[in-house]
Formats: C-alpha cells, sequence, structure tokens
C-alpha cells in the first residue's frame, strides 16, 4: 500500500498562504519541520528491479572512480559503477536472494553513503545505507501487517560499575496487558557494537514480531544490554557527546562484562515480568558477545538452559587475567552435568573464527558436552547472525 | 570523560587469532560486526573549535564546486567550501551560540551528508549532519550525567481510523518505581514528520531528562504521536517498507487527525499511570502540530489547561470541510470561558507563518482570550522549537 501522493491539483488551485509557501519553498529547499523534502526526482537509487536485482545510481559527474561496496558481494570485494553520458554513475547487482543488504559507496577513495537513500544505519563508526529484498526467506525482516512488541531504550543502575547505564529491550505483544510473566533472551552485540545493533543492523523487533505472529517463536522478552563496560550507552547517547566512534573500547573481553553481568539480570528480573527459573532465561551474542555468551553461561551456574554462541569468540584475549576465564574445563563440565537444553553454535565457513570455533567443538566433544551446530556459508557478518536469530529463536523455551 | 582508548600496545603483542585477524582487517575495510571502524584519520570533520566556531572537512579532490549548507547561516543560504593544495575541502565558520546544528554539502549540485560525521537524523526525506556547540544557554540539549527517562516505541490500535499506529513515548525518570500519577505532555510534529521526530531532531528526551533534573520542569510523561493519520508509524518502521519520503500526505489537515486524537488519549490515560484531569494535562505542537493543537484542543471542551503553538499553522487549507474547523469563534469562546492556565503562541519574525500568526493573534485578542506570546529571531526551524520547549515545559503543571 502506498498513501503517499500529492495533493490532487485541484485542492492547490485555491491556496491558502500556508500551503502557498510550502510550495514555493519545495521549489528552491529548506522549510517547514525544517526542511521539506525536495521531491525526489530520478535518478533514484536504490532500485529494487522485477527478478530481485538492484540498481544503484549516484549524480557526481565529475568523480573519477566510484566503487559500490555492498555485503551481498564476496568479502571486501568492491564493483565499480559505470559513468553515462549525463555523467551519473550506475551499477546493477546479479541477482540478490532475500535479505537485508548494506553498501556504501567510495568515490574517489572517499566511502560514504548513498546520498539518494534515507535509510542508513550505523555499525561501529560508518554509516552504511541500507535496502531489503522481500518475498523469500528472509522476509521475517521486514515490518508486517502483524502484533507489534514495544521497543524501549531504559537507563539502569549498575552497581558492580557504579554507573548509569542503557539498555534496549523488546516487549513481546500484549506483555502490557496480558499480566502474564514472559521468559527472557538476554542478547549481545560484538566489538565495536551497542546496546542499539540488535535492534537495527540485527532487525530484532521486526524477526521478533514476525516469529510470534506466526507461531514459531514463543512470546518472550529480549534484552539487549550495553557489552562495552567503559561505555554507559552507545555513541551520542551518554554524556560523552558525539566522540568519534572506537572500534576498540577498554575492558571488552577482560572479565569485567561478565562479572556485572548479575547487575543487568536482576534488573531484569525486578523491574519486568519474567519467568525467573533457567528453563526461561537464554543467553545469545555474536563474536564478542558469543564470548561473552559462552562465559556468562559458564559462570552464573545452573541460570540459563538456552546459549546461543552466534560465530562466536571463543578464547580469551593475551594478558587478560580474570577468575571469569580460569578453570574453564572444570565449569563447562558443571554447566553440561547441571543439564541444559540448547547449546547452539553458528558460524560461517569462511569467518575468520571458523577454526577457533572448530577447536572450541573438539573440546566439547571431549567433554561430551552436547550442543547443536549450525554451519553456513559466508564469514562473520550481519546477514548470518540475523539468519542465526531465525535458526535460533523458535527453539527457545519450548 | 573518554574511554575511547587504544588496547596499550603491550597487550598487542602476543596475541590471540581474534585479536590479530581484528587487526588485519582494520588495516583494510571490513570485519567484525560486521564493519570495524578504521580508525579515523585526519580530516576530521566536524572540529567544534576553541572559541565555538566549527570546522568541516570533505576529501573530494575532483569536486568542482563544494557548499555548505547549514542551519546557523540565513534562511537558505550556503558557503563555499575551499579547496586547499592538497585536495581536501574546508569551511569554517564563525562563532556559533550554543545550540544544534543540522548541515549537508553540496557537492557539484548533490546535496549529502558530511561522510566524516557518523552522526546524522533525518528531517522529512533527507539526512542531514549534526553538531552541538554546548556550554551555554542550550547545553539542555546534551545528555548529561543526570537522571534519565525511559524513551518507548510502542503501537497501539486506533478504532477511529481502524489501525494499528505508533507512538514515541517519554516517561520520566521514577516513573516506573514510583507508582504516583504523572501529568501529560502531548507533542505533536510539523508536516513531513512523524513519531520520531521530537525525540531526534527535538532533543526531548536530553531536555525533559534535563529541566526535570534542575527542577526547572515537573516530572511528566510526553506522548509523541504520528500525526500523518496515513502513516501508520514513520517512514522505513511501517510495512510501507522503505518508501520515498514525502513531504505532502493525505490528510494531514482535514480534520481526521483531530476527531481520531480521542484514540490516543484514551490509550494513554488507560496504560499508563497518569493524571485524567484537565490540570494536568498539556498539548503542544509545531508548524502542523500547531494547528493540530490548535483545533483539539478548541474541539476537546475542557480537556487541556495548558497548550503550545510553536510556529503554528492557524488557517485551514482551502477546500477542507471538517467540523473541526466550523466555528472556531465560538469554540474559542468556550475555551476561554471554561478557563485555562496558559495559551502559549511562539514564532520567528521571519518565519512565513508570522503574518497568519498576527492575524490569529487580532483573532484571540478581539476575544479577550488571553495567551502568552514569546517572539524570537529567525524562522521555521528546529533551532526555534527546541528553545520554545525551554520556554515552555517549565510553565506546566505548576
Amino acid at each position: 500500500m502506498s498513501f503517499i501522493l500529492l495533493f490532487q491539483n485541484h485542492a492547490l488551485m485555491k491556496c491558502s498562504s500556508f500551503l502557498i509557501i510550502c510550495l514555493l519553498f519545495t521549489a528552491s529547499t529548506t522549510f517547514a519541520q525544517q526542511n521539506i523534502g525536495t521531491k525526489k526526482e530520478a535518478p533514484v537509487s536504490p532500485e529494487i528491479n522485477s527478478g530481485n536485482t538492484v540498481t544503484l545510481r549516484l549524480n557526481m559527474p565529475n568523480a573519477r572512480q566510484v566503487l559500490v561496496k555492498g555485503d551481498w558481494m564476496k568479502q571486501n570485494a568492491t564493483a565499480p559503477m559505470t559513468r553515462n553520458a549525463e555523467g551519473l554513475w550506475f551499477y546493477t547487482s546479479g541477482v540478490l536472494p532475500s535479505d537485508m543488504y548494506t553498501y556504501t559507496f567510495i568515490v574517489d577513495g572517499q566511502s560514504m553513503i548513498d546520498p539518494l537513500n534515507v535509510y542508513a544505519v550505523r555499525d561501529v563508526s560508518s554509516l552504511f545505507s541500507i535496502f531489503i529484498i522481500d518475498g523469500g526467506n528472509r522476509s521475517d525482516y521486514e515490518v508486517k501487517e502483524v502484533s507489534h512488541g514495544t521497543v524501549t531504550e531504559r537507563w539502569y543502575y549498575s552497581p558492580s560499575l557504579n554507573m548509569e547505564r542503557r539498555m534496549t529491550i523488546y516487549t513481546p505483544p500484549g506483555y502490557e496487558s496480558s499480566g502474564k510473566d514472559f521468559p527472557v533472551l538476554y542478547l549481545l552485540h560484538g566489538m565495536g557494537g551497542d546496546e542499539t545493533a540488535w535492534a537495527t543492523l540485527g532487525r530484532l523487533p521486526e524477526i521478533m514480531d514476525n516469529l510470534i505472529a506466526q507461531k514459531k517463536a514463543e512470546p518472550m522478552i529480549v534484552i539487549m544490554p550495553n557489552g562495552n563496560v567503559a561505555q554507559q550507552a552507545a555513541p551520542g547517547a551518554s554524556s560523552d557527546g558525539f566522540p568519534q566512534v572506537a572500534f576498540y573500547l577498554p575492558h571488552t573481553m577482560d572479565g569485567v562484562f561478565e562479572t556485572s553481568f548479575k547487575d543487568i539480570l536482576h534488573f531484569v528480573e525486578n523491574n519486568y515480568r519474567v519467568k525467573k527459573d533457567k528453563a526461561n532465561r537464554a543467553i545469545a551474542g555474536l563474536s564478542m558477545g558469543g564470548f561473552h555468551a559462552l562465559f556468562i553461561s559458564a559462570n552464573y551456574p545452573n541460570t540459563f538452559d538456552y546459549v546461543g554462541l552466534f560465530s562466536p569468540a571463543v578464547n580469551p584475549l593475551p594478558n587478560v587475567h580474570s577468575s571469569i576465564y580460569d578453570n574453564e574445563i572444570k565449569k563447562l563440565t558443571t554447566q553440561k552435568n547441571n543439564g541444559l537444553k540448547l547449546y547452539w553454535i553458528g558460524i560461517g565457513k569462511e569467518d575468520f573464527l571458523y577454526k577457533d570455533v572448530a577447536a572450541f567443538r573438539e573440546k566439547l566433544d571431549s567433554l561430551h558436552f552436547s550442543y547443536r551446530y549450525h554451519e553456513s556459508p559466508r564469514w562473520h557478518m550481519w546477514s548470518n547472525w540475523r539468519a542465526y536469530m531465525l535458526e535460533f529463536v523458535p527453539q527457545l523455551f519450548k
């Protein structure tokens, strides 16, 4: 459905000063609610073509070289754009499977988002333009006409860190009105990410709404904390102002987040209508967040019946000494003996952590620690992590 | 405070494969949590200089003309950037008063955000880069070390429109734990805006957190609905996918939103701990939202003790027939006779709606309808609307 139509012409014939001046300003540039969108003329970018190719366009006639870097391409690959006689650069992809995609342009060496695409997300320290190819097995990333959960940015106090910190919370449709208690998934981001990553790049609200509507997933609360203990909140959302965004922060993999995780658990269990037993707690994370999920679940005995490690880091960093990482074999053995319902590991065949994860799986095998293993194509990327959610979430709390 | 430091060198000497490969990839481009930020080298943009000027930089050596369009300039003005010997474009502003600013570059005619600035917001159909000049009388727009309220995106059902719709909700610090009831401000966006506008461009959460912390404002709930009845939610957040964003939508000023506003009121009063009387209800809006606030407050008798019209449209569009706009004089007279505590009007001296508002004030004067009037410099812009909030909100619920 598209309600986006211009006023019909007859309505414009007799104009109030409000409307007249709106139109005058539209013809130039800036105005009401401060900035009128000047109506998008051709060129359009991105344009999803029938047959699920995408055409990208860029109107920078004086550039000498323009590349597209898109996550549908091979790892770290770029593709050249071609300049036509009018000076317009364009590129058309091959057929793309259903997914959400991110891309940037590289104009004479300068990376930038697509100036014609208003939809962008931040991943670590850069913005990326996005589009979705629908109609396929990744259509659960789209907003659909289903009941929608509630997404909240909420601050809480962490006694362990003596800090006010922010988390993102998804509560399922009906949470507010049902009076019931719900199970909880704690969902952790990777290095350079923050409490906003799963809700934006991860399409968490869309995935949960759609899986719940299809009755593929139990209604559950999803808690997305900030796993960087040096940060109160995402860049731009704390009293640090608008800093340059760093990939490496101190205290990301030194046991401090894992130790302080109890503050998050206590806050959630004291402030939300949740089921407070092992059978109704899950923890999962990607990359560094997988590392956190591994060691939190191993160090909080008998707390989680469901663990998800998505492309996880599995080895502590060198020169890091924390009791969190000591006696791993003993802790995993205890975790196994206590029993749990699902220990799920997913990784891409081309992921740089593939070998580390293979060695970790051997460790689990040697302990007769049972787990489910999901090997996907490709590498360390959001396309995989969203897809892992589609696999993992339907197995929870059944 | 800045925790954004690189790992110390000695930590890098003995590396896990995780860390080594992180670093290798940093040197190229893409990686974990999919995209490492390549560490920002010079050039930096924006750079806030001592003395509160700002320097902007752009690395596009082949461009022929680069302009900056910033909302610290005169209306619709641009300023040229200068290319240095290395092909880097730069611009330095004059001294800027404390405020949040938005800007774009125009590169050979193509408008774009600053590729070096990761902080951007959407205003209607375009993205804008942002920065804040702090330390002055607009420092309430910054996130500070104060207690923070909660920001929620929540869906509700509108019986009048037979639609699921989304609103943004600010609840003050302590709302969840206090058990108290709170007053409510309904805060409406302008044409082309949506339920996200006040929370992003309007810096609503920061303004409320700071005014409440300073005890300048009563703790209150702020409800920011979507005033475009043709939309369920902001562009990108509904089942419309990622549409081209339109300034003109159907049914924005034809009485339908005002009529359906009761659904919002009922939802809030049935789902939040609010005080449900006239003395504890306020309604305000900017531009089209001011128009909505004017006619909602006039048509819902004895409902609001506080009304704020920020650069409001005051005249119905031609060829629009709705009982909402009939008998305006009679309704305003009833509103006056019922009594209210504050009818606040703010507008910029250069606003294109200035004359309409002056005529509306004459109408109010002729009715002996008392109001407070705030005339500010400049025009129809977010800088004024944020500043009006700093004036308006401390007067509420006292």
